[in-house]
């Protein structure tokens, strides 16, 4: 099954209490890419870099079945750079530049080999260019994720409606839920915000797990309690590419098969936060993933 | 199985943004006793109040089977009064006003018959008091929970760290357990923790649930979301008497049972939100408990 994943692909300085690193590669396409690639090698990733990226991850991505042919490079332009600092509590974290760089124009326009991809993961983007990918599909995709953040709900809210209303899974956080939807409760959030046009939503709490909603069902996923969270850069993006991965690879979307998918996401999660950048989700292996996997079910199964 | 039951017994005025509840019943040993008395029908409850107490509300816990002859009642006495304000966010609350009255000079005498209690709950009282109860059994209990707060781990130290030592179960919230290790990672201060001589930790996170750690095991549970929290007065103490109420009905201390108790302490803490004060948790039928332990089994079970 096809995976198309739009987003950025970018540097990144960031510092944590545990240290910094420096222009590290990052981007919630790279990002989402890198954990679905450990579940589908067939993905399809549109965005946009200047010319001072790097080849050999370029090449790392291609060596997964990441393909490349929607990747537009710049000429003589700038990749889009982002640095922030994370608070003590690593929940909360200050944005100290943001150049978009090439990212200013991207106006993507989809390669004739991507136009029939079957699961479609957008990643946090202005919601015209969310919309602008979904019409230059040629056939209707099983399934259509959609990622924002607050800025779009501020500045852009009738387009994100828009975007919203087409996609079948909207993912956000516990902040923007609110903001969207104008309830406090979660619970009323997430009933206010499935009338909007998805049918299911994934409300993530960070370090406190995420909640899938569709109209009759709630399913929590936790996260994993880790020794050390060196570097939360990433999460939320591994977390939507291992659970669209996971969807794609099996083929069901049913509501049960979803809660699957969010557990491997999760795990998708617990290791990119690992490590800086995207150092710890490139080494991953399938052990890896059976071995953390084991530890989610001692964590949240029981018996009654 | 006999569960002892040592708090508070209280008036609370109460303000959340649904509302205000003025002098309803309140304290943990008021608030545990009722989660408790679901599971097991042999509760000796320790504490003091004024003449001041609604002796319609003595008769409800005596129908349900708790025992008050450990239950001081100070002639011409107040009983313990808190007054506290919750925030829109229904997680952080300002303390208006404590009045500890009769609490001041509490110092328990158990009686004979509670003298062979089998567990015991330890609800938020000086650490002296919590010493002073165990050293007061004559048989080695079976299990021991003790609640504790911010305020002991700053003013009373050494004696907390005595009482920590002498329990079973410590039961803290996430920040507590930052004040009491030093450490920031949950995980990191759960290790520590249990080395202070606990074999079990639970951490609570309010809304965002609870972990149970032994030195080798961890287990989440999630707390229920709910459509509308009128007043999270109570919940730790309703969790935990659920849990021990669980666990003494049992008679089993396994790890594998004690996820099963923090299930249904869980499903205890998600009535008493309900309503203010002790309105919905005394209203709670086997039915409705069955109910929502199958909401919980819906919302956190998954087959892989």
């Amino acid at each position: 099954m096809s995976l198309l994943i739009v987003g950025t692909v970018a540097f990144d300085t960031i510092a944590t209490p545990f240290g910094k690193a420096d222009m590290v590669v990052g981007g919630s396409a790279q990002y989402g890419a890198y954990a679905a690639s450990y579940f589908v090698n067939s993905i399809n990733l549109v965005s946009i870099i200047g010319d001072d990226f790097p080849q050999s991850e370029l090449d790392e991505l291609r060596s997964r079945g990441v393909q490349l042919e929607g990747l537009k490079v710049v000429d003589g332009g700038k990749s889009f750079f982002w640095e922030g600092k994370y608070h003590d509590n690593m929940n909360d974290r200050d944005t100290l530049i943001t150049d978009l760089n090439v990212l200013a124009d991207f106006d993507p326009v989809l390669p004739d080999s991507y136009k029939n991809s079957e699961y479609i993961l957008l990643g946090n983007l202005t919601p015209d260019i969310q919309i602008s990918v979904l019409e230059q599909l040629d056939v209707k995709p099983k399934l259509v994720m959609l990622d924002t953040m607050n800025l779009w709900i501020d500045i852009a809210r009738d387009s994100l409606m828009k975007a919203i209303s087409m996609c079948d899974v909207l993912t956000i956080n516990d902040e923007e839920a609110r903001m969207l939807s104008g309830e406090h409760s979660i619970v009323q959030a997430a009933a206010k915000i499935l009338e909007f046009g998805p049918r299911y939503l994934i409300i993530k709490k960070g370090e406190h797990g995420a909640l899938l909603f569709d109209q009759d069902n709630v399913f929590f996923a936790p996260a994993m309690p880790l020794d050390r969270v060196t570097d939360p850069t990433g999460a939320g993006d591994c977390f939507a590419g291992g659970f669209l991965g996971y969807m794609a690879k099996t083929g069901d979307i049913s509501f049960d098969n979803m809660k699957r998918g969010l557990i491997y996401g999760a795990a998708m999660a617990s290791f990119v936060v690992e490590d800086f950048g995207n150092h710890r989700i490139k080494r991953v292996t399938q052990a890896d993933i059976k071995e953390r996997i084991i530890r989610f079910i001692k964590l949240s199964q029981f018996t009654i």
